[in-house]
């Protein structure tokens, strides 16, 4: 039986093969997603969730928009990477479907109560909707199955020094999180550095023929050129689709059990996820933490989705 | 027209007297009340406030339940002051009403979306639920017409040397509340600790003779001896009613406007409110800062409320 | 038998009174004056205490010049208060006498090593010096009888809304010495405050009639002009000399044994100085706290040591 | 002509190779050694300092205890690396030489004093010391050429997550060694964790066949043991004499130009430094900071200086 599950995005580049992986992989049951502000403002990566599902013939997955903004700091979007409109490179469709009327937070509740057994809910952006969830509705937990998170690293980040952008954005909302008891899973820039879009990648989606694969490849292209500008890296990690293939195909992201803190009060390393690999600090361990990934693996798991798309 | 009122709260025996101060004064037009963990957990503060308005014979105003704990922090019971179920001292009648099915964050925005003008919100807990409302709904802070909050101080705090309660519980919901741009008003422990439940307050209350009168007085005996106990003063201060005394009563009490900034990154003084009294910061003023109060007025015209209830 | 005394300190005006009465006093023996960047550059504050020794008849004290900064953090010289030199209003007359050729860490370690019983420090600016003479010299610390510190506040500040100037200026010295184990007292705003120069106070100075009073008043009379600019208090607090009255006169000033912790960490209260007065936080004790002192005795034991020097 | 160096340590295993290193490499004139409280106490670190000059035939070098702890924070020695005495392994000859009587300090003022041309500070320890030169003699820093320091990382840390023991141990003793405009050079985890002590690498040194190579390999057997046991590496990175070498044969070491700040006040990050590689943060590098290492030449460069030794 396919897992059910949540997708609570901020599209981006990445995102988008995030939607397509979870949309279009047989072992998930895409239910609902959810937007917030991150690589782009909430109008933007909310649009972008419409026209990246409707252009791929996703139906029955309704969108609803949540946060606007982090929940103590102000939203500083990744435009360097994502472009201005959050979703740079192709020409964007203007979408007929609307999104729908609820808020993501309602969403993600009526989903969760409309399941016969508990969600799982990956999220691919700052986490401030699922905290917000968490404390407006600490009853519901126990229908969240687990968080999987793409976010953080366990070593250097790519906003700052120390931090991830996702983590960066909203480090109280990923305190949040971790501190609910949900059993929660980051995989962070260690593993998703190792998911390049190389010519070979590109070339691979390009050759699955159909629109959604087209469109993938100038998002990739985009990707590319920001990547190389902005982190020196001319093939882009994909990362967010990664934590919709940890769900997907148990295995193919490895994990160690760990201890994760979120750095909050830090002036140079405010965000950064602190992976406590060698047991040092002798607390409880609270996450899992992916630590390996097999990239072919990942790669062909990404092109079947996208081929069972339109 | 009286003033259309929410009033956000964490009873607590001074938050029952704003109650019944909000309920009973011709100037306010209390539309909601909803709860919030502070001085109790969130079941016994949610308790209290349907004991003390059916009691006090409060009607037609919902009461919804909002956040059981603080945003990024773990909820501490101001069990010492308030005791054990945050209402010590009177035995507490089995409240008939219901709380509302509505969350306290979807009561809020219904009573803005039924309302013609622009609602006060009077808010004298942690400002938990206001600060996710403001994140849930950005789009209708243009509906509210001024935030009053009972919190803070401008020199010491209560709960350590430089903290208040309300803000030490929750900081990140002050500074969003506090950043969204909405008319803040902060009434602090400089204002609040003018206004002394003396033998003859408490003994003008008593004189009342009504029920509403009568359980107040059990209220103050046992608020009196714990703030003895507690912070060395055998006279409580009685905080949350002067928020709804400054709406109710422009004039009773004094402010002025100021710098006011929340410390969420200190180890000793998380949650110390910072005003700018000299504006020797060079930051822009955003906050209404009490610093004066008519505490003669304000004492007769709680007691002309508490006379109009049950 | 006088007490034998080191007074490190940051003239300024106060400080000019705090060198006045520790070596017109009878009851001190001033063995040594030691310097510190703090309301001034430390060229200035070294200056300053060469003039108004010389200018008093002060003979025999050597004085050295210590930390031109704090430890960690910039120096920002008090100038709205003390002028440009730190020693606004009158014309400092050049000075014959030089500094020591020692510095001040050197001055210290060899005065108490020359006394035969343990010397009192007494520290009217920032306390980077006497940190540095913790952290160089750990095995002369039990000849040090008392640090008698004028910085911090139980309440407001004066620099920032709740951290005193030169609690503000170097926190981690505080803290270092603080933490040294070394009897400590803290005389704060909260008792300066009440030790006002008042027209009375002034004419009274004036009155004694020798030089360094003439010097005095008009000091004071540029001291009062920025304290009103800057502060709002047209009769400025002469702060400094209190720390030496604590030491000359027991019972003067009054003291709690209470818990001081620095803040080192706060964005906006940075040096606050938070006394637990009400013994809430369960931490050991580790510090007299001065809250209150006798205003006329002050003033009394001022005049009659600036009549005793030239 | 032979570089005027001071070496300012905490013996130590990986110190004790930066010392022979320094006094056994011919490009290097190793002028002082400075002792400092981090691997273990001062008491300890001195001592070892002594016997493993002593034992290999080190003379006309002073070594000078300076500080016992950290500047604000506590000292917790590496025992779990170092042993007990911060030099686990072999017996301990007994030292006939003493340590100078001079304070670091002041045999770091008196040899930069002595010397006529600027002087190289390589410190392998927590910059304690070197900081409180920095407050103390900044009328010196001209007499300094450059600060070369073994501490934190480019990536993750060994004490904590993010945090590197030498910098861990006294973050603000580094922010002001960096902010004091000397020339610095951070070689952090991420070279020397490349310099490990192979098997090859310690019957290398083993085949020097003199008293110092033989000490040497009982040191590494113990080294290599503990980081197994606590790191997880069964092959101890020889991080200290990394610094040494940089120093001794230009481009061996491989080091960018880049920001570097010290972060002083996270909670989980305390002492992480944050170096900006990709020039992300806006702000002017500050530091040259190490990124690559000829681990062949390194490890030839060191048996050499060891083989001339005793
Ligand atoms: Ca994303
Ligand atoms: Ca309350
Ligand atoms: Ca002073
Ligand atoms: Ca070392």
């Amino acid at each position: 039986m396919p897992i059910p599950l949540i997708l609570d995005c901020d599209p981006g580049h990445d995102d988008v093969f995030a939607i397509w992986l979870a949309a279009g992989d047989p072992a998930i049951d895409l239910r609902a997603i959810t937007t917030v502000g991150g690589n782009g403002r909430l109008s933007h990566t909310t649009y972008n969730a419409r026209v990246v599902t409707e252009l791929a013939g996703i139906t029955g997955v309704p969108i609803s928009p949540g946060a606007e903004s982090p929940l103590v700091r102000l939203l500083t979007p990744a435009e360097s990477i994502h472009g201005d409109n959050a979703l740079g490179g192709p020409r964007l469709p203007v979408p007929a479907r609307e999104a729908d009327p609820r808020t993501a937070i309602e969403l993600i509740r009526d989903t969760l109560d409309a399941s016969a057994e508990p969600v799982t809910i990956v999220a691919t952006g700052p986490l401030t909707n699922i905290a917000m969830f968490v404390r407006l509705h600490p009853d519901r937990l126990s229908r969240i199955r687990q968080v999987v998170w793409m976010g953080g690293s366990t070593g250097r980040g790519n906003i700052t020094p120390y931090a991830e952008f996702n983590s960066w954005t909203d480090p109280e909302a990923a305190a949040i999180v971790l501190g609910s008891g949900l059993p929660f899973t980051m995989i962070g820039l260690n593993v998703t550095h190792q998911v390049l879009a190389t010519r070979e990648v590109v070339a691979g989606i390009g050759a699955i023929g159909n629109r959604t694969a087209a469109f993938g490849v100038e998002l990739l292209h985009f990707f590319n050129a920001t990547y190389e500008t902005d982190q020196g890296m001319p093939e882009g990690p994909l990362h967010d689709p990664v934590a919709v293939a940890l769900v997907a195909r148990p295995g193919l992201v490895t994990t160690v059990r760990a201890r994760l803190d979120i750095e909050l009060h830090g002036t140079e390393t405010a965000g950064a996820t602190s992976v406590d690999l060698l047991g040092k600090l002798g607390r409880e361990p609270n996450a899992d933490v992916a630590t390996g990934i097999d990239v072919e693996a990942f790669w062909k798991l990404l092109e079947k989705a996208i081929r069972a798309l339109a």
